[in-house]
Order: structure tokens, then sequence, then C-alpha cells
């Protein structure tokens, strides 16, 4: 018979009733789950009903208490935000315990600090809920895909922000309207801010990149946009040209040789994109989030599920639980940690300045309705050397025309250059919006 | 500095030059990776010339040799087919050596005598690449999935018969043209057997559901249509009703709710299948795979990616030998193994006589053009308890009208007794095809 291991729970909101719900069911689960003991849960308010039946002995509202319990083993952390969040997880590992956390805010800003700290104590730090809910797509970076070079990591990886978007491409509705709605459906929160400005994706696209080319990354670095200036316009033009407007967060290598740079450069941003009809991450829709990995020799593979929820993201963390609880099975000789589970970093990243990213940019200016602007336009494109996918004039009216133009891939830097310049054209109104495209 | 772990290739073909092109450029990889050590090589013909270069030194075209070298860790096994493939694994895991092996032919059929033998010497068999070509899917069944209740796994899971399916679809093109294309291209071996009747696809639903549902699934007992004798006409029909045909492999459990029956019922089937164009699983084209796991709590998840090819399979034969390496580091206090690498099975299983399992029926019927046709053939339908959700006359001329029958899900039983009462009709002059719909 195996020993159980005992666990301790801080928070039991959405996520962790999910937790307490799949440990207190076992049947038909993993034999490993039949394991696995909830002893202690933190909540904020002992006296509020709960969706899980949680024996009150079991509560406490000193998270202290959850942390320093002997009988806890693995310490789960589903409370989110940074404090109190981050000192408990120190806290947690200082005491020889391991950690599964769904906190991407934390592990985003504080990976790094958390990961030493782990190895120092010996334990294991797993975040498989931190990004994608319920998607296995941490544990295929760290294992599955490890021997692949990653070239790039580009996701949907905010459920909000793509059901927004969705329903925006699907019925034409106001971002406002749309908003609102998913804030009585509870697909986005009160003060929606993280999601829709992009600040959730970034921390996720953090992660994901820390793990697929192996250093952390500096998360405040990342050039991030949210979609809350995006227009329906757009997403009708874009429409007409083949494409969706999607809430991407790719992360890509910029040296496909290899170079000598012992930094890693990448190329890492958050942004509303154009993806083009046929391609894997477009029929991702509604609150679903989908990961596509370029990796060599592998090529792309996508993993695509609920990227929220309570179950999803429970069976997430408890996945974790059940890698701590499968590898306490072999016993450990000296303490050593599996180092594909450890996921410890093992190569230095550095974000390159944002005009060097190179991406394919989607313009739309607003022009006199002239036979010779999308000419003038062209020119002073070529003469930065940033070469033109196509050129469309849209709604030529006599209050003037609106022209969209989709690049080739070009430098950032090229393209803010030529658009300096085209905004001193005559025939030119002003750029209405800008977006980039897959 | 961690000990190099020493791997012997059984086979030097496309996957196991793949590995050796890994094994041998370690550089941006995962850090374990450095760790390996190719260290002999089983080829059928010393003296071919190879896509990898090999020291000739590692070469013999003695496969026991590479077995029983002492400096092999690992045995890697990609030469396919049943013998000497089976004993070979089986000799190596008697000498205590762990096994990765991407032999879908061989697990599929003796898979409970190999991991009763590793079971016994304590060692591990791994086949990521055994099923979905580089897709991580088996470690996600094992690990990331492990606290749900799987309740259906289907996926397209031959690559060869996708390419063809996809190429028909698109271009209307003949099955033997596409097939002979396939052929020259390399998607299709020269004896396209085991892809075209659906036996791979069969071989490798039998490993997935092995693994979902906890227990060894009788191979030879699933059900296994192939598209040798898909009719274009099906495919525009479908088309037009809004379904692309794919061919799938699916296994659901057919007790939803908990049931005291030691033995889990399950649905296992490989046949061509009327996907709805809005479905995950309809816009998997080409030589691509894609397996969705449905399951509690998580709902869906999707794995989606190249299905075969060098590169791929080797990806994921490599990743295994990575888990091999990474768990190695931590040393094992009793020779035990992680209950989750080693996946055992934990349930007993049963196939459920094909007449009880429950689908969706699509029927293509040759009658005659008379106007009482549709409410004979419905009545039928109704008299049996098969319920319809369309009935469509298409194609009527002088000859006679096509009518297809698209029915809500019923067990395959009704469908067969029904069918045989309505081919006594005056009016029907034959069942022109029979498949099945999601």
């Amino acid at each position: 018979m195996r020993k159980s291991i005992g666990v301790g729970l801080l928070g039991l909101g959405t996520v962790g009733t999910g937790v307490a719900n799949i440990i207190q069911t076992p049947e038909g689960r993993n034999p490993l789950v039949g394991g696995i003991k909830l002893v202690r849960v933190a909540v904020r308010d002992l006296k509020r009903p709960r969706g899980a039946s949680i024996s009150p002995d079991l509560l406490t509202n000193d998270p202290n208490k959850v942390v320093d319990d002997p009988s806890v083993d693995v310490v789960v952390e589903v409370m989110g935000g940074i404090e109190p969040a981050l000192s408990l997880i120190l806290r947690a590992i200082a005491k020889g315990k391991s950690v599964v956390t769904a906190n991407k805010a934390v592990i985003a800003r504080h990976g790094e600090e958390i990961a030493a700290a782990a190895k120092t104590s010996g334990v294991y730090v797993l975040i498989e809920a931190a990004v994608g809910g319920g998607i296995p797509i941490i544990e295929p970076l760290k294992q599955s895909l490890g021997s692949n070079r990653i070239q790039k990591v580009s996701g949907i990886i905010n459920g909000t922000t793509n059901y927004i978007l969705s329903r925006i491409a699907k019925e034409g509705a106001a971002y406002k309207d749309v908003l609102k709605e998913a804030q009585e459906l509870g697909y986005a929160e009160s003060d929606p801010e993280a999601d829709v400005e992009g600040l959730d994706a970034a921390d996720k696209i953090a992660i994901l990149s820390g793990l697929a080319f192996g250093g952390p990354i500096n998360r405040e670095s990342i050039p991030t946009q949210g979609i809350t200036s995006l227009n329906n316009r757009d997403v009708d033009y874009a429409n007409k040209l083949g494409y969706g407007v999607k809430l991407l967060a790719v992360a890509e290598r910029l040296d496909k040789e290899n170079s000598i740079d012992p930094y890693l450069p990448l190329a890492v941003w958050v942004q509303p994109t154009l993806v083009p009809k046929e391609h894997p991450l477009a029929g991702v829709n509604g609150v679903n989030n989908a990961i596509l990995v370029e990796g060599d020799p592998i090529g792309e593979v996508m993993f695509f599920g609920p990227g929220a929820g309570s179950g999803p993201t429970a069976s997430a963390v408890v996945a974790d639980i059940l890698n701590i609880a499968g590898i306490r099975t072999i016993g450990s000789k000296n303490n050593c940690l599996d180092p594909l589970l450890e996921a410890s970093s093992w190569r230095k990243c550095k974000l390159v300045e944002p005009q060097k990213i190179i991406q394919k940019h989607y313009l739309r200016l607003k022009t006199e309705d002239s036979p010779g602007v999308i000419g003038q336009i062209g020119s002073v494109f070529g003469e930065y050397g940033v070469s033109i996918q196509s050129i469309v004039q849209f709604d030529a009216t006599e209050a003037g025309a609106e022209i969209v133009v989709i690049t080739h891939e070009v430098e950032q830097g090229k393209i803010i250059t030529s658009l300096k310049s085209i905004k001193t054209l005559e025939e030119v109104k002003g750029l209405s919006s800008h977006m980039v495209c897959l």
C-alpha cells in the first residue's frame, strides 16, 4: 500500500473547489488520486457557503497554518494575486514542501526567485494550471518536446478576450456590449483590465517562453497591447481579406541558425493579430485556448481546450499533485530532483528591442479618395525597404477613402519610420489602426 | 556532472535515422539530450548508405548484440513488425534495460505481456512514438489527464488515410489515383493494407484506450473498416449535408454513471465517419493527426500535429529517452517505478458487442423515385425505435433516386434489424453505403 500524500489548499474559490471535488471523488480516476488526502484548507471567510463539502475542521482563515501543518506534504496555492501568495509559496518551499500553483502572475514575475528557492530546498514547484487551464502545455514543454529546438510558441491564451473577439466576429456586436455580457456570464471579471489589456496573456507567454527556450524572461519588457481599442471595422476588413482577429501571445527566437551569442534573442509580444482563416489558430473560438508550438524536428503541434474554469483548471492542479505523488513513490537516494519535472533554466534569453521584432503588419490609413494615393504610399514603403503583400482601398466616399495595407515580414522599426513619412503625405489624413498578421 | 545514458538502437530506417540525428546534435535542445550517447546500432544491411553519420564501429547486423551490450542502458526499438521486435524487447527487459519503442503493432498485440515483464524487471517501456508521431498524447493520457475520468477518445490517427481523404474532399479525385500519388510521395507504403484497411488505426486506438481507461483492450475485437470501399458520391453528399468524411478511431465508455460492474464496458471502433464541419476534427487535413479527449472534469482537449515522419516520430522517441534519463537522476531507493510513467493498468475493460455500440448512422439507399418511399423508410425505422435526424433525396432520375438517411444516436443492432426490413420494401433497390456520424 502506498503512503497517502497530504495536501494543503490555499484558497477555496473556483479552482480550489474544483480541486477538492476531484480529490473527494477518486473513483474511476487514476488510482493515485485515491492516495491524495486533503488535510487543511485556508479560506478568507470561514462562514461563506462552499461548492465543495469540506469538513469544517479542515478550514482555517490563517494560511500559515496550512503551510506549517506537518501533515501537509504539498501546498496547493490557488488564491491568486501577488501577495500573500508569493510569501506563502516561499514559506512552503523553505519548509521542504513541494508547491502546486495556478498563479500565473506570481510565476511570471517571481519565477526565478521561486525556482532558486525550490532548488535549494529540493522540492518541486509545478504550474500546469497557470497557463491554458486544463490543457496540458507546461508538461509537454518541459518533457515531451524536450528533444526539440523550439522556434516559436504562439497562443490564444486568454479565454475572456477570445470569447469577446469570437462574439464580435460572429455578430458584429460592439466591444462594450459583449464585454458587459461576458461579465454577466462570468467569462470576464468585474474589473476586466488584466484580461482585456493583454496583461494576463503577457504573464502566460512569459511563462511559456521561459520553458520553451530554457531561460527566464523579463515579464515587464513584453510589448503588450490588448483589445480595448479594437475597431469593428478592422474585424470586418480582416474578414474580407481572409483573416480573423485574435489576441495572440507569441514568442519567437530570432537566431534560426546556431549562434555563439550567449543570450538567445527572442521576440515576445501580445497583440491583436490577423490570423489567416486556414491557420489552425483561426478556428479556436469562445473561451477556448490553443497553443501552437513549432520546433525542430517536430514541426508544428497544437494543444487545444478549455483555457479556464473550475473543472479544467482543477484537472491541471491535480495532475501536478499526481506527478509529485508518482515521483515520491520512487524515493530518492540523495534528494535529487528529476531535472525534467524541475524544469530549471539552462540558457540565457534576452528580449530584442520592439523595433527589431519581425512581423507582418496590418495598417489602416484614412486618405483622400485620389487616384495616386496607393502609388504614393507604396513608394514610401518601398523606399524604407518594406515589402507589401496587399494594398486595398475600402469605402471610398466624398469624405475620403480607407486604405488597408498588409506588409510582408519586416522589422517593426522600418514600419515606424515608413509611417512617419507616410503621415506627411498630403493625401493621407491619418493612421486609423495598426495590428500585426500571422 | 550527470552520468551519460547509453542508447542502443534497433533499426536505422526513417525513425532510427531521425533519432540518431537528434542525439548527435544536442546543441540548443534540453541539456539532458547531451547526456544521451548512441553506443550500438543494429541494421539489416551493414553496407546500405545512411541518412545519419554513424561510426561504422557502432553498427552490427545482430540485434542481440545491441540488447546484450553492457554499455546499452536503454534499448530503442524502431525496426517495426512483430518479430523479431517482440523477442528483442522482452530480451532487453529481462536484462533490466528500459525500452523505448515506436512499434504500435507489438504494443497493441503484446502490450500486456510486455508490461508484466517490465514490472517484474523494474524497467520502463515507453511508447510515445507509437501513436500520433510527434504529438504528445501518450504522456498526457498517463500523467497530465490522470485526474480525469475519461469518457471518450476520438482521433484521426492515420496520416496516410487522412491525406487520401483530404485530397478526395478537396479535388474530387478518385481513391485509386490519390493512393497511387500518395505512394509516389512516400505518404503511403507500397503495400498500403495496414493503413487503408484501418488496421494501423485500430492498433493505435487499442493503445490509447488502454491508457485512457486504465485496462488492456483486446486488439482483435475492435470492429475495423478502412477507406477502400469509400465512394466519392458519399463524400459529396456528406459535404452537402455539412459534413466531412474522416477515418476516425473512437473509444468510448458506455457507463456514463458509476456502475458496480467490475468490467468497464467500452465501445471501440475504426470507421469512415461523417464529421460536422464545425467540429475540431473536421479541420485536420493532410498527413496531420489529431486526438480529442473528453473527460470529467476537463471537458474536451485536442492534440494536433504531424502524425508520422522521421523528425516528429524521432522527437517522441527521444522525449521518452529523456524521461528515463530524468528519472535516473533521482536514483531509486528500492527499485520502485514511478507509477505514472510506468502506466500499469488498474481496471478491467471489455469491449461491448458491435451491435451494442451507440452511434449516429449515415445510410445511402438506392430506391425508386416514388413519392411514398421516404415515408415508408421513415416508418420502418420508427417501428424499430430508430430516430431520424434527416432524410434527404438526391439525384432523382428515371433510373431511380438516392435517399440519404442520418439517424440520431442508436444501438447498431437496431440499425441492422431495420435495414433488413427496409431491404424488403419493394421501392428499395439496395443499401449503397453505410457509415457513421459524429
